[in-house]
């Protein structure tokens, strides 16, 4: 690094480090009247919300958490989540977002990896506790959720055997005076896991200092520049990515540091989703395209619409097809992209229309928002080939896409080998194929290990994805390529029809309508699967991302036999 | 400092510095085709301006400027500046922002006190630097600046002796090829002088990491909160305070950033500023109260009224007064304040209505408008008394303010001592008097030495100025304390009357005016100035400021046998 003159600093002079209680202490400073509400159970204001987050700490403390100490949370999206963002890591101990969803295999891995010492956990998640405790080696406390607490505040006084308390009645006891200390920008503030396609999961982990620079990306992205407009007085918050998935990408301490309203809703369940939506005037939420094509094509949607147009929802996790964008978009609903990954924090790229772009039509912009997004605040991006090579940003040329940034995770917790797997070169590889234009929008052709070589050609299964969901009746599909003997592999198609096509189309139909593009020039001919098969439903990740790993190994028997 | 665990760092990770660089780089991702103006003389899109601040690192670095060598410049506010803020930075060197106005005397001292090595000047300011430049000890070279180069290329060719050519002609000639490197994040960006009561002008100083955190906190207030909403595709920036006065407040670095058009109008003229106002479509701009007096008071304000009714004005410098506030609503220009210093780089309070106040009528929003607004995003403000005892956030204890926050200059330049005095109990001293409401609205009352201590009771210079502002005729005030046998100390006030009130208004009439009030309750008698002298005009300092010390020095003979 070169050589330059650093600032002089007096002895007595101070400079405060980059720490998540800075976002925290915002939200006191001119709006402490703004609410947090979780579901229809429970509303309070920020400076509430604030002496509730010094509670915890203070129990925390009490429970003998230091700090280095990793505190797993198992809890759908709730207020006290958000607590627990701050608490916690105020605290300078470690928050484990737990996947709800992973397999309890999965999620004893992941206790002992992290050695999590102390665990909150909704009772609804108590199975899954009890399915694995015998085996946790590190965990030495355990403090129960419930939320049947806010109807019977005398229920926290029964816990489990061997439980600590309950969260709200612990709290109350607390007191709610705390000085958050300062410390090290670098400390250890979260760590998750994330499934890869081989072996264990991988534990990422963020400091405080990414996570401060994280939400200023944020913030430069949603009001600095307007593509997603969010305004602090006007704007409602509602996560509907769940909060152990990198921290609902970010947004609640973006929320937090501008105090503005924000909506929890706990487990996700269509009508309470679509209830709070309405009632709370959410305006501004995120999730996978499976959420909102689930709310999209809900029969309430029409009648909801007057609060959908004023709905902006960030789409990630999975590519947004044209067909989701335009249903979005006809019902007044302003949907973007964003892509990310559990290792970048998540936020590499987001939708961002320009002065040139803005005053298209909707029609035209669905090309647009389909996208990947542009380059993110702060971020750098770049294409490589196999041989670590740059690929120029020309719109067309395809490469790995490799990313560096103030909240990229640097390395994976006790994964020596994968970590410098990771960052070889100095690049976060991504391990996503992609061109970039030279206005910097992304296009992801596909994962690095889905892309589909036929006949020598690159074939990319997430734009065949998006060629059948323009096909009528198609719901969703899913694209895999199969080896070949003549092409070396060839893509073959899942699909689930809508409700109202079951039986009333054929594969054949289906592969006839691409193979119409195909004699328009639309498309070339080895785009079109060698077979589509339909079926109920399409195997998904933890996530609710498409899971092509299981697709392959456990259908491709099904699929070529079909 | 709390011992915690940091996160791991596998050897291959990245993770970059907060760089100006990155601010710079922001401004080519979404919107290189927005414009940066100067005066009716040039105008260039993003990408030209940073192909030219890369023209500008290659010029440096070929006239030998080497990281950490100091780069004075001596210029009016103008897209050449703008340049120096990132190229001078981004190659590792230090900008030294020359105070144009201060003395020959005062500029030689702070040129060789910062051992400056290149200087850039716009030939206007030609005579200062000949009238010092036999005695600099450390200046190597020297570059002119001129605008005549914009009307006549050849011109850049014929430059005084010993000048190593003309700004403009030496960009040319460079390559717009320059990568600008990585380094230390606390690296010495810019310094300039502060001129105190006592003693040489000191230097303070700005890290590339305080100045990033600077344009997170400007980005918090003006897009994050709307107080003074800063809408990027909408919006364009004037400044009206110098470029050499703490960065014009650090707009530039926000503004460019954004990529927001910009309009730079070089030296001060009413009627150009007017004209690239109204032209341009300003909509954001800074200045101290004098300039504003000037617009408001011009001729040409109520013609240009549907412009002026889109302009934001943020005052600092000096405070805002109840009658200016009311003159610039009226016209329809959303006047707020803020409040820093140069050791803050600057701002450490801005104007916020918050959602309680924001639908005041315009008449109870003056009052608080012309505050010195609520304390910073980020930055933390206390009041403490003569023994560094925390004074409570009343809204009426008052105490010495000061500061924390993360672009706190960390001393001055080679003087330990005064380094040590400013932050004493590791706290920077503003020396300024303040009360802090509740709800963290800040009202200065005085500067620690203009304070007047008249029969035991503190009485604040300012709120006689803001009293005197209100009553008819009169369009400016200075109010001074000066030795008194009976009471230790009497306010005195000297005042210039608006024109038509010339001969027309006596100084018993200005005191009766007050008496009026006192009568009825709404302030101390003791609060009456003890002579009120008519003059044609305020000592102000080099930035604008009204100078008490001039006043009490210059002032005090003329004052006693008035």
């Amino acid at each position: 690094m070169l050589q330059t003159k650093l600032i002089p600093r007096t002895a007595s002079a101070h400079e405060p480090p980059m720490l998540i209680k800075s976002l925290l202490a915002q939200s006191l400073k001119y709006e402490p009247q703004r609410e947090i509400v979780y579901r229809d159970l429970f509303r309070m204001n920020y400076l509430e919300f604030n002496r509730r987050v010094r509670r915890l700490a203070n129990t925390l403390t009490a429970l003998g958490v230091k700090p280095g100490d990793t505190v797993a949370v198992f809890d759908w999206d709730s207020h006290r989540y958000l607590e627990c963002f701050f608490g916690i890591t105020g605290i300078g101990a470690i928050l484990h977002t737990i996947n709800v969803r992973l397999s309890p295999g999965q999620i004893l891995y992941t206790m002992n990896h992290a050695e999590d010492k102390l665990v909150l956990i909704h009772e609804d998640f108590l199975p899954l506790l009890n399915a694995v405790k015998a085996d946790l080696t590190t965990v030495e406390k355990y403090v129960l959720i419930t939320d049947k607490v806010y109807a019977d505040s005398t229920v926290g006084n029964t816990v489990p055997d061997g439980f600590e308390g309950e969260y709200e009645t612990l709290l109350e006891k607390a007191s709610d005076e705390y000085d958050f200390p300062d410390f090290d920008e670098n400390t250890w503030a979260t760590t998750f896991y994330t499934t890869g396609t081989t072996g264990n999961p991988k534990g990422v982990h963020f400091s405080h200092r990414q996570l401060f620079m994280h939400t200023m990306g944020l913030l430069t992205y949603v009001s600095g520049y307007e593509c997603v407009s969010f305004k602090s007085s006007t704007d409602v918050y509602m996560p509907i990515t769940p909060m152990f998935h990198v921290h609902a990408w970010g947004f609640p301490f973006l929320a937090t540091m501008l105090a503005a309203k924000q909506i929890y809703p706990g487990r996700y369940e269509p009508e309470m989703l679509l209830r709070l939506l309405v009632k709370e005037g959410v305006t501004l939420s995120h999730c996978v395209p499976t959420i909102l094509q689930m709310l999209v094509n809900s029969p309430a949607a029409q009648q909801f619409k007057p609060q959908l147009s004023r709905w902006k929802v960030i789409i990630g996790g999975s590519a947004l097809t044209q067909g989701l964008a335009k249903a979005a978009l006809e019902l007044g609903i302003q949907v973007c992209a964003g892509y990310g990954m559990s290792e970048t924090a998540p936020i590499m790229s987001v939708t961002y229309l320009n002065d040139e772009e803005r005053p298209l039509p909707i029609g035209e912009q669905v090309n647009l928002r389909i996208r990947a997004g542009r380059i993110a605040p702060f971020v750098d991006l770049k294409l490589v080939d196999d041989h670590g090579n740059t690929v120029p940003h020309d719109g067309h040329s395809v490469g790995e896409l490799v990313a560096r940034g103030p909240w990229m995770t640097q390395g994976y917790y006790k994964e020596p080998e994968q970590s410098e797997n990771l960052w070889r070169d100095g690049w976060l590889h991504t391990g996503d194929v992609a061109s970039i234009s030279p206005d910097n929008w992304i296009q992801i052709a596909d994962r690095t290990k889905d892309v589909i070589k036929s006949g020598g050609e690159w074939v990319s299964s997430l734009a065949i994805e998006d060629l059948l969901s323009r096909v009528e009746g198609v719901a969703e599909s899913a694209v895999i390529g199969l080896p070949d003997d003549r092409w070396g592999e060839r893509p073959h198609a899942l699909i689930v029809l809508k409700p109202d096509y079951t039986g009333k189309v054929t594969p054949a139909q289906i592969r006839a309508s691409l193979q119409q593009q195909v004699e328009q020039g639309d498309i070339n001919k080895w785009y079109v699967p060698d077979r589509v098969i339909f079926v109920p439903e399409i195997p998904k990740t933890s996530v609710g991302k498409i899971d092509k790993k299981k697709i392959r190994s456990e259908m491709r028997e099904i699929i070529l036999n079909a």
